[in-house]
């Protein structure tokens, strides 16, 4: 066989290439036409009965099973960029939809009651003053689940709840929580994080046997407290629960990993300076609210969803995002309860729900998975 | 204006897809032309220059903002497909270039050393059973890190990690000692989890007053330890060095979250059955090698990677997975350190190494992703 000549190839797939997108422009014109149709008439954008006849249909005029596969594919993104096209165009007409969320020039921050867990001088203390002023009227509950609690029970406001730390990674319970209850993400805060080693004044590093701290702060810190293998590391609720425990039992062998503001607050003295493994070290608190709002200017959506359990379902729903050309920043997964192995996504995409793009890829998640909730657009 | 006729819409969009598809099958035949001068050159499939020069050319071709973005899309999926066609022609006549692993029938489970994290009566003791049989000639090491080491020194043949629990999740900094050390994933490992609470002999639940275990185990009990608020929860290496440590101190007021086979090992008494939160309860645990090599039966490949920090990178790289009609498992995202909220992902694909979709993906991946590295096809 003569080996074929790359050139003339290269020829023939331009010609080609010219008549797709030649094709292309037509079917998009023609698809502006259909999107009047529905507007005119109020029929839906998305019509999965339509859809699955038109994948049937370009598959059976396509030979070999490789180019049927193939074909199926590339009528799925053209028919995703048509109902994104036709969303736009209802979102430029103001048509869209609702996905259940009211769009607001801005969160109101005065006048409010903010709920966060832990004690005074907590980090999450320092993320509800960052976020709505030193003068902020917060008070604290015991536990993360609390805090939702008292949102539902209509108590506060807004709830200041730590999702991700920039070393350790998630709280992953906590979106466990976001999950669970109707409550909604209107805002975010970074808030910096530097640990230090607390004693009873007096005490030295030497004397220490046991380090109170939350988990995450140990892990922060493992470097450290590593170094000295023989010191017990128990966890608790917060740091500055931590903190405080050191002072109210006076015990020269226990030690508190917390912050600066926690020794101050609770008069204990700094046996080691900045003893986390990273500079730097951030953690990122969620705002919560009971109505589903965004400000205008918000720019990030966190959906979360389950997929069936079924070979591809997880590549058909993200593949809402590819062919919208939303982006993801962020991707967790969780075990499902009582199903073993299988997951329930969290998702944070570049966006507004107000674009169609994103719009059409969430109407598109909606439709395919087993269950979706937006949890904000923040 | 009138109102567009639904009808005669479709039929004009049934007219021109039909023309599409003649297209599209027409491009995969001089694809197939390309194909065949690449395998008789020796160029390589993947060429971003050419494809950089392919999306502008149709990027020009096309009328408005909103097409030539659509257009591009579409090309990038087609080139996809194109390239995806490509490499199976290649796999077929046994020229794909390697992705540095070696096929093997079956991985070798007699005569060999293995080596897990924890004492004696451990779940990762368990596992090492479940896969390399009773008799396996295994060893135990302090830390999760030892076991990667003692791999890495050739001290043992095959390492076991435990890296997910259906009900906690992942074994998040597991993951990162994948990424660490050079080690593939050559099997997996199920292993159901039943915790106990044990005590000295003759102890009972209400002379507890201290909870040990390791951390994950706390966490999957903790329905019934917030059952008893005041118990003292202190978070060890493993599940059976609580026992260990609980059979050594001999103290009626402390007791350990760990397995029956734990309790049986240490003689101590169960105060209480079945405490998990979850019936069902199951561990995965990770058998690791110092060689690249994957089993002819694998089906599932784990592949980690590190995207750049600009807006639409994870979009790119997932993209690579959806055009390929590869289907991702799980997804899992690390912070990296030293990059506050930058992420290396974890993402488990259904496939093998050897098959064409997988070895596009994976290849576009390494072309576009800061770093990568395929962990194991097992």
């Amino acid at each position: 066989m003569k080996t074929p000549d790359l050139k003339e190839c290269r020829e023939k797939l331009d010609g080609i290439d010219r008549e797709i997108v030649r094709l292309f422009e037509e079917r998009m014109a023609v698809c502006g036409q259909v999107a009047e149709y529905k507007i005119e008439t109020g029929k839906a954008v998305y019509d999965g009965e339509r859809e699955k006849q038109k994948l049937a249909a370009v598959r059976e005029m396509a030979a070999g099973d490789q180019n049927k596969e193939a074909v199926e594919e590339l009528f799925t993104q053209l028919m995703t960029m048509s109902r994104r096209y036709q969303y736009s165009l209802l979102c430029a007409r103001k048509k869209t939809p609702p996905l259940g969320f009211t769009e607001v020039e801005e969160i109101r921050k005065r006048d409010v009651r903010v709920v966060f867990q832990g004690v005074e001088g907590a980090y999450s203390h320092a993320a509800v003053r960052m976020y709505f002023g030193e003068d902020a009227d917060a008070y604290h509950v015991e536990k993360f689940e609390d805090t939702i609690r008292e949102l539902e029970r209509g108590q506060a406001d807004y709830a200041v709840l730590p999702i991700e730390n920039s070393t350790a990674g998630f709280v992953i319970t906590n979106y466990d929580l976001l999950s669970r209850y109707d409550n909604y993400i209107v805002g975010e805060i970074y808030v910096p994080v530097d640990h230090v080693l607390l004693g009873v004044p007096g005490a030295s590093v030497s004397d220490v046997k046991t380090v109170y701290s939350h988990n995450q702060a140990l892990m922060q810190c493992s470097e450290y407290l590593d170094s000295h293998g023989d010191w017990n590391q128990v966890s608790v609720l917060n740091t500055a629960a931590a903190a405080k425990k050191v002072m109210e039992e006076g015990d020269k062998t226990q030690a508190a990993v917390a912050s600066r503001t926690a020794g101050e607050l609770y008069g204990l003295a700094e046996l080691k300076t900045s003893i986390s493994n990273e500079r730097g070290n951030t953690t990122r608190f969620l705002v919560l609210s009971r109505e589903p709002v965004y400000e205008k200017k918000a720019s990030k959506v966190t959906v979360t969803f389950e997929v069936p359990h079924v070979s591809g379902s997880l590549y058909k729903i993200l593949g809402n995002f590819i062919f919208n050309g939303v982006n993801m920043r962020m991707i967790e997964s969780r075990p499902i309860p009582d199903k073993p192995f299988e997951y329930r996504f969290f998702v944070d995409i570049e966006g507004n729900l107000s674009h169609a793009p994103v719009h059409n890829a969430l109407a598109g998640i909606q439709a395919e998975a087993s269950s979706m909730k937006i949890l904000g657009n923040y």
